[in-house]
């Protein structure tokens, strides 16, 4: 557990006047590295989530700008398309006064056949310090971090992980659940598990903070996630996988659906987007099965008509634009207890 | 009116020393959005133009940066591709002291089948405060200020308006002219009218403020404006069409050649590039039948050789990089002044 | 010969404290554009390599930023791909505290149709005062230094010259080289050679140092470099062509393996990569050949295992990496070193 003198601490770095020194480290946060939520325990979720507060605070100021990483060379190594994920690292990087360099790694000299080490060595050379990632690889931001001398962030890595954005995940969820904890919750995941960094990400996060996870989806697009579930029981972690909406849905405290890949269809794992639709879409009558207050959540892109219907995407009960505004602040923590350690060792 | 307070209140506040308190108000702005150019009065036109006057002042300086948006989140979204207006809002967003975020909407996740509101609604919760905005559908800025909580600036929309252009050449025009004023001068429009946003706004702002406006192309191309020039007549604004390259130019104080795009072609509608060049060119002997000082102009990118010949582009008479120029000082105008409606409420 | 006096004049100005005035001048240098090597004294050349001293010392501050370009507009003007230069130009601007605009040429309005020339007004009258530009056409970027009020930096045209990339070579040569100088040692370039502007530039700055340059590779690929070799000899400058890998790395003092382009295999001008590989590529045997200390360089991005091995590319004698951190280094100085002449009249 943080204890409360840690929290206020590094509330109080995050929250720095216009005079603090940049590189004051944040206290009881020891990873250099971003790459997967597997490796934080309760106590680093705890020290996120209150750092997320911090910065939360600082998005609400008229000028939502601290100097904490005045002067630090932030890149963005993109090498799948986004808006969402990649922009909100950016904005999240000059709200703490970095200087973002963006490359599109698809339009880049990154296609002319040099190796992803070679590049991650060049854009260290290049001068930077911290380094946001996204391949379609599963993996590759890990290789990255091996030969990196800064701190690798995982954007997103095939279908293997996308920690950032179970982190904003789980801080929404403490944000709008009563009582501020995910302990005991009843959590649903529904769609296409399969293919889903989201998903998997979020598995590992939910769990160790003690909800309920309920998997959701064709039975074609959970596949191995039963095994997963026996051996999370085991550890006493509660992780359930089922093709039955209503079971799924029945009491739930949050629903997130998933993006549905369009070209999933040409694999023959997913029916039509129609029958998908009328089979698992978030319609507002299936929603009436979970409990009255429950959140609903989407990661976006949303199809709307396929995985959610437009009227519950808007509807009081979604925190679908909070998630985003929420990705920023949890970007700015990491970013920020990240830059200490490399500061500071 | 505008008074002489206002107006030099306005002049003070857009040209703050350093110490200046960003989100500061001008005084007498009432528009939250910059949609099109028929919803501003002569006094809202004025005051536009009195203050891109104090930012065409800071670019004169060695260092043509103030602080008015320090902190604040511009962003980019742009559906088509531009260099020019595009780079303008930046380097005018810059010069301002804000933080730019580009979008380019063909490379990114908005491609992925995201509606058009979830995008808006996502930009504005990533934290943009102000929103430019370039789509290939007529009316879809005013979709996103439907939704979007801060300031949208339409930085072009199909064939309906480009405002910001329209405001450069007013101001272009008002700077070269004598007297300082376009009331009662002949503007000559020069070209294919039908698919162009710079005529509409360009016809609404200068007929508005007392100028004599000739459209003028091939009459394939002035469809549709035959019936606004009666209305507008009927309303007091002084507005021609013709066909007649001759009846138009004759004495002209103002000539703008517009861009031919060359995918008209296929249509039908236009003949071909060397025939529209022979008959509409804005050539040197052509130009000889305005007045000898007349303002030459075009919004840039030029097919020199075809609307207009190439040492007609560069000759004393032409304006066209002033009218870039300007572009800036009028951009950097207008998110100031949005800007501070914004924060007032 | 720069006198001591200059020099720390210059070092002095380069790493101003944070009240220096940006726009101070730095002592010597006369040169408003960056075109090419061949118009560098030897006394120009001394003052960039001191200058980019400084700059590295700024590199490895924990805040790798000084003031020198505050407000100045730097636009990135590229119309080829490229990772590395422009990053690398972007970082420089930055750490200088330049504002930066990038124009990836291939997706902007130049594709219109607007000619070179125009594009270059309207970066100028957008704001732009300095104009990076890498261009596919030789000369190009001298087309540009015509029209441009500001100073033009070229960042590679065609197969003409890279004039960057041969200083931050020869800067990255005289860190490593026992006793700081190029002057008799022996320098191999290996590869294609015809088509490569990065050869071009280094042989003329190279052998403008005293350096006895070998150049190597097929024979298709050095055409028409013995008549430049002839008549550098009658001009006092050392300088051999051989298709003798043998004869080209024996005792070498330096080893520089230039990128393979694979789209010159359809050209019929190169064998197969492998075949390639096998007869020229750099490898530990080969590598035997020259000095034991000699350093290896290339300016990439790599094609591991067909120029160069991979266990050569990251041995201790590999100076790659150094390489892009000079270039950014150089580049600092270089934009350092324009600016103040421009600013200066």
């Amino acid at each position: 557990m943080t204890d409360v003198a840690d929290v206020s601490a590094a509330a109080e770095l995050v929250v720095p006047s216009v005079d603090v020194e940049p590189g004051s480290q944040p206290v009881g946060w020891r990873h250099r590295h971003l790459l997967d939520v597997d490796g934080l325990s309760a106590t680093d979720l705890d020290l996120v989530m209150r750092t997320a507060d911090a910065m939360r605070e600082v998005l609400d100021r008229p000028i939502a700008k601290v100097p904490a990483l005045r002067g630090s060379n932030v890149t963005i190594l993109f090498y799948e398309a986004s808006t969402r994920t990649r922009v909100s690292f950016e904005v999240a990087a000059k709200n703490l006064s970095a200087d973002v360099v963006n490359i599109a790694a698809a339009t880049s000299s990154v296609t002319k056949g040099e190796s992803l080490v070679d590049t991650i060595r060049t854009v260290e050379a290049l001068g930077a310090r911290m380094l946001v990632m996204r391949h379609s690889v599963s993996g590759a931001p890990y290789l990255a971090a091996e030969v990196f001398g800064g701190s690798v962030l995982n954007g997103g890595d095939g279908w293997h992980a996308h920690p950032t954005q179970a982190l904003l995940d789980l801080y929404t969820m403490r944000q709008r659940l009563p009582g501020g904890s995910v302990e005991g919750r009843k959590v649903v995941i529904l769609g296409d598990c399969l293919h889903s960094r989201v998903a998997r990400s979020n598995l590992w996060s939910l769990t160790a903070s003690g909800a309920d996870v309920w998997l959701c989806g064709p039975s074609t697009l959970l596949r191995g996630f039963e095994a997963w579930a026996a051996r999370g029981a085991a550890s006493g972690r509660r992780f359930h996988v089922t093709s039955s909406v209503d079971d799924a849905l029945r009491d739930a405290d949050v629903v997130m659906a998933l993006r549905i890949q369009r070209e999933r269809m040409a694999s023959g794992l997913l029916p039509s987007l129609r029958e998908y639709a009328a089979r698992f879409g978030l319609t507002r009558e299936r929603l009436a099965l979970a409990r009255p207050d429950a959140i609903v959540m989407h990661p976006g892109p949303m199809n709307e008509g396929v995985e959610i219907a437009p009227d519950v995407a808007v509807s009081a009960q979604s925190s679908i634009t909070d998630q985003v505004t929420n990705g920023v602040a949890i970007r700015m923590a990491l970013l920020y207890l990240l830059a200490g350690v490399r500061d500071g060792g």
